[in-house]
């Protein structure tokens, strides 16, 4: 049944894929307008290719670095020695996800825009199906991975089930990295072009957003590209390979008593996977709309399609989970569905408190009135208390998917149970990527109908479609939250399975939080979260400052920009943005691949168990908090504009304004890069295990 | 020779107290100056009075209900009959220390601002020795609680030390609790205060601080003395006390197996105590300095006294372990020195990121050239980086005090080590408290200064001396904070001892963080600082905004005001913040009281224990973000104002205003409650361990 099992997953990829490529022929059939926006279209679609070519230059020097050490590690029998390849085809796979996305997004921006002219359905259906292609090419290429590895190793090389998915489990590092590098470098990106061509542009020179002359606007719309796209895609391909491969790797270990069983552990997430494809393809063509801007209206449109595959999935998967193993192991159906569920809650509770048409953030927009200083305290302390709700949903999805699998009786179901909560919540991966992806597609159609001079009648069809696209990308960054969550805690189980694996009868296991080296661990590992949000957002402000810089620059050099008769440079800004941010990519990601080493070296593995369970607290509590505060901020500021206590131009919205800015790093660079922090933590932690086993101080 | 311990600590309270009220007296001869002074102190004085009283009335009905429920808990036999007076004692000192010491400050800002016109070395004496009144009364009245019940559970009760440290340790409850009240009334206070003062004052009506026409100008003033003051002390009271009585119950039950050495244990702690009052009040002669305002001068002057009494212990505490112990545990020397280093060294790179004579503050005020966003994010970024030193330290200490006690080879004996840190980190406090808690003295000399139209001379004299206070209480948060750390990981080793000391057999401990009831109280500990920041944040935001409200009408309402003609109505923002801030004080305490029980309750003693440790972790992180932060931004306003990047007035300066305020509740009411928080939730937790052992659903 095992192989049947692979080609069902392989088929699922192929699915996905085929249906990926059709909604890019869709896109592509779309005219692109008038040449004014093929020629703002392109230079958007230059500056980002030319930002990934250098990024992954780079990126060949890490990998090819990585496989070496992996390599080296592997000649002295610290790995297998499929690790070294499967890291290179994790990394591969991710930024390919990245690739595929953003390469059809900056062909879909201009049509949209184009589309936008005719009517806001059409435009929907353009932006929505090229987040298609992104997001059923994470879930193609994820489960394309998992399938040929999986096969190859079982057909070719013969291992068994467990030395199968524990050395699967290890390619998750490779994505990770690649998602890091990604998320980190992308999320600077946009932020110090957003953050520096608003600076000078809308505050010093008075100019409106996406103003041709601002020299920072290329790469401003760029930046949506690399950090909104390229990044997600390469982020949440990590995320839905790492809760199935960890899955995987838990369910063998939770039946190791019955090879039989051990097929069904592996089957339940693949399949679930699968099937996830499927209802996520048909809910798609359920995504359309009338004529109307209203936001409810439209989110109604997006959610009938996302709600529908959530339910058809709880659905499916009863008779799938009863089929595979039966009625005595029913409750992991359950904690399929409580992760299904906690995903559905936290998204809503994203939302509430970060949407305008919540009272949050309405509350936080009248402090505004009082100035910035009071707006800051506001969205801190709404960000802070915003992590209640989360971590109650949290604490108690993870009780009931451990309890309902039976965890209480043999605690390794209870952590496959874990896992498995993490699958069912993104499981509709495909389609509520999708409605994601194309929320910076939307604002890109925006910028391009601002510059081009469209009809204004055009910008506020794309400024709906934009707006909506914030909602549902709160919802985006819940789910990712959450998902990243549980599928750490899945790793931090199969961590200290992959050790006790590697050492035997010598490993001395003590994880309790009174031994000094893993309470100290905790401490350090709740610190990594902190200091990596301070470190990103702190290359965020140093790249904005040099385009700040560069724009006042041009603003005073170039003659005749001001009154329209001399084009800016926009490449210089672009170019700008490139290299500061391939360069402060390095250090934070140095940090989380380098820390769980050195600190396993001096406080062993028990320590290294503390660091992840301590990064994994503080992480997902950090990654909330930052993101919600920094929702709150951009919608309390819409809020104002929309004519809330003085609207614009009062200094409500001049307060609105600054908070605004300061919660750009900190929901686009900081706070996503920490859940892709926490995975990666663990990944490095499984890889160099061997190492740390055999050398340890304490 | 137990029985002599408890006299010799005795008589190191006798000491303190004596020596506090010599110095009380000292303070009282100077002269209080001319009769606007004395008016202007006595309005303060009564204020802050008022205040204090309104706030034990509501702590008493808080303190009698808990009075009742714990006898009630007494009479299940689910506690001693003793806690509940014990709890009661606690209460009762910790409110007393906060109150003497905020009686002798509000008696010697007149004093001081008097002093100062005379010269700079006579004002720095009467401040100094107004703090030292208060850090001295803080140390006596603890020793004297400590002895006390010592006596009398031993001579009276006839309880082995067993029974006795652990019943004593559950009167910690009533300071923590006491502590927790105070620091957050007065911290809410102290800064609607100060936010609205400015807010009206500075920003829209352009008066400078402490300008006698601002109607909040009077309750700032109060503030200082019932936040920075009377909350500090109740605050250090329960530190202080809570070390040593943890260091009494761990020692306990490292030595079970010789009734000796249990007494040798219990006798370093408190002669360490002792020790460090007869230490303490002979460096507190070396505090003098000459007539220059120069900042590093006169940290000399200070430091000189605080300094060597860290030596004098250090080399005192040798001879004193040897002579108790004998050479078999000369370690436990070697865990209190690690304690002793780790507290200076917090303190050192507390200053560091906080003093603008440091890179971190001059660059952070140089990001507000490009406005208020880049140095909100800029300070941001410094809190968050600046947790990796202390955390690197508290690490470092942590394994060093453990492993030197004896740890690896008896774990019980390791935690005692870590208890004995924090011992040791304290037992300096008379001294550092004194400088620590003249600050606000000093503070409110500058405000009487200038209200009373003093020569500006002056007000430079008593500026230099408000500047010192802020460096000194960098340092002096970052002993709280790295003490509090300590103390609450010993508190979670006292904890688990009450567990089984209560249960027995019954009990299953499974303390593991693969534990799903560890793991998910991890997560919901974790989670607690950053709820309780969010709360305290927000009540800081309502009260200000009352006072924002009530000082612009006095504006608009009162005529001649502004001219100078007609006295505002200061009695009216005195009330309001009263009221407000005791108004908002209650929630964060109840969630700090009934979290550990309620989640106790539900997930049992192990969820309870990886509460615990979530909450230790986290709390510490982001008490030092937010101390840092708040501390770095109002030195970099300072810095600015100094005349750097344009100087006052100026757009950087605007934005570093913003900046301040958004530190103000940052660093003077959600950053140090939490410290008192994660102590209080262990507290709650040993004190209601019966009831949690008894009843628990996993």
């Amino acid at each position: 049944m095992d192989n049947y099992l692979a080609f069902f997953t392989l088929l699922g990829s192929i699915l996905a894929l085929g249906f990926a490529l059709l909604q890019a022929k869709k896109v592509l059939k779309f005219d692109e307008g008038n040449e004014r926006m093929i020629k703002l279209s392109g230079s958007i679609r230059e500056g980002a290719m030319a930002y990934l070519t250098r990024q992954y230059k780079i990126l060949i020097i890490f990998f090819v670095g990585m496989f070496v050490v992996l390599s080296i590690m592997a000649f002295f029998k610290l790995l297998t020695p499929f690790v070294p390849f499967a890291f290179i085809t994790g990394g591969f796979f991710s930024g390919l996800s990245g690739f595929v996305g953003m390469n059809i997004a900056t062909r879909a921006n201009a049509r949209t825009a184009n589309a936008c002219q005719e009517g806001l359905n059409k435009g929907l259906r353009v932006a929505f199906s090229a987040g298609s292609v992104m997001g059923f090419t994470v879930v193609g290429l994820g489960l394309l991975d998992i399938s040929i590895w999986y096969l190859l190793l079982k057909m070719v090389f013969h291992l068994n089930l467990s030395d199968l998915t524990t050395t699967m489990l290890t390619f998750g590092m490779g994505a990770s990295s690649m998602a890091l590098f990604a998320r980190v470098g992308g999320g600077i990106y946009t932020k110090a072009a957003d953050v520096g061509a608003d600076l000078v542009g809308k505050v010093e020179a008075g100019i409106p957003e996406d103003d041709p002359r601002n020299p920072a606007v290329i790469a401003d719309n760029v930046g949506d590209n690399v950090g909104d796209v390229a990044g997600m895609g390469a982020d949440l391909y990590e995320s839905y390979v790492g809760s199935i491969l960890s899955s995987c790797a838990l369910g063998v270990i939770a039946f190791e008593n019955s090879a039989a069983l051990q097929v069904s552990a592996v089957a339940i997430p693949m399949a679930m996977a699968a099937i996830g494809v499927v209802a996520s393809i048909f809910c798609t063509f359920l995504v359309k709309t009338g004529e109307s801007i209203d936001q409810a209206t439209l989110l109604k449109a997006l959610r009938r399609g996302t709600n529908t595959s959530a339910i058809s999935i709880a659905v499916i998967a009863f008779p799938l989970v009863y089929f595979v193993f039966g009625m005595e192991y029913i409750g992991l159906y359950f904690a399929i569905i409580a992760g299904l569920i906690a995903g559905v809650l936290i998204g809503f509770f994203t939302e509430y408190f970060t949407s305008d048409t919540y009272k949050p953030t309405q509350k936080l927009a009248g402090q505004s009135e009082t100035g910035a200083a009071t707006i800051i305290i506001g969205g801190v302390s709404l960000g802070m208390v915003s992590v209640a709700a989360p971590i109650v949903i949290i604490a108690i999805c993870v009780m009931l998917a451990y309890g309902l699998a039976g965890g209480f009786s043999n605690g390794a179901l209870g952590l496959y149970g874990i896992a498995l909560a993490a699958v069912g919540m993104l499981s509709t991966l495909g389609i509520t990527l999708a409605t994601d992806a194309y929320g910076p597609i939307a604002d890109n159609a925006g910028g391009i109908a601002e510059m081009a001079g469209l009809d204004p009648e055009v910008r506020r069809r794309t400024d709906a479609l934009d707006s909506l696209g914030n909602t549902t990308a709160a919802t985006g960054k819940g789910f990712a939250i959450g998902s990243a969550a549980l599928t750490a805690l899945a790793l931090i189980a199969s961590y200290v399975s992959k050790v006790q694996q590697i050492g035997g009868d010598s490993i001395k296991l003590d994880m309790s939080v009174m031994n000094p080296a893993v309470l100290v661990g905790i401490f350090i590992g709740a610190s990594l979260p902190f200091i990596f949000a301070a470190m990103t957002m702190d290359s965020v402000g140093k790249a904005a400052q040099s385009i700040v810089v560069e724009v006042r620059r041009q603003f005073h050099e170039i003659k005749g920009l001001m009154e329209g008769e001399a084009d800016p440079d926009y490449t210089k800004c672009v170019d700008l943005c490139t290299k500061a941010s391939l360069h402060e990519m390095i250090s934070p990601t140095v940090l989380a691949i380098v820390t769980p080493i050195v600190v396993g070296l001096v406080l062993g593995y028990n320590g290294v168990i503390g660091l992840l369970a301590g990064a994994t607290a503080t992480g997902f509590l950090l990654a909330i908090f930052m993101a919600n505060s920094g929702g709150a901020w951009d919608n309390a500021k819409k809020y104002i504009e929309a004519g809330h206590f003085g609207g614009k131009g009062s200094d409500a919205h001049k307060a609105g304004v600054v908070g605004d800015t300061v919660g750009d790093p900190f929901k686009d660079t900081s706070g996503p890069s920490i859940n892709i922090l926490i995975k990666l933590l663990s990944m490095v932690s499984i890889v160099f295990a061997g190492l740390v086993v055999t050398f340890h101080i304490f």
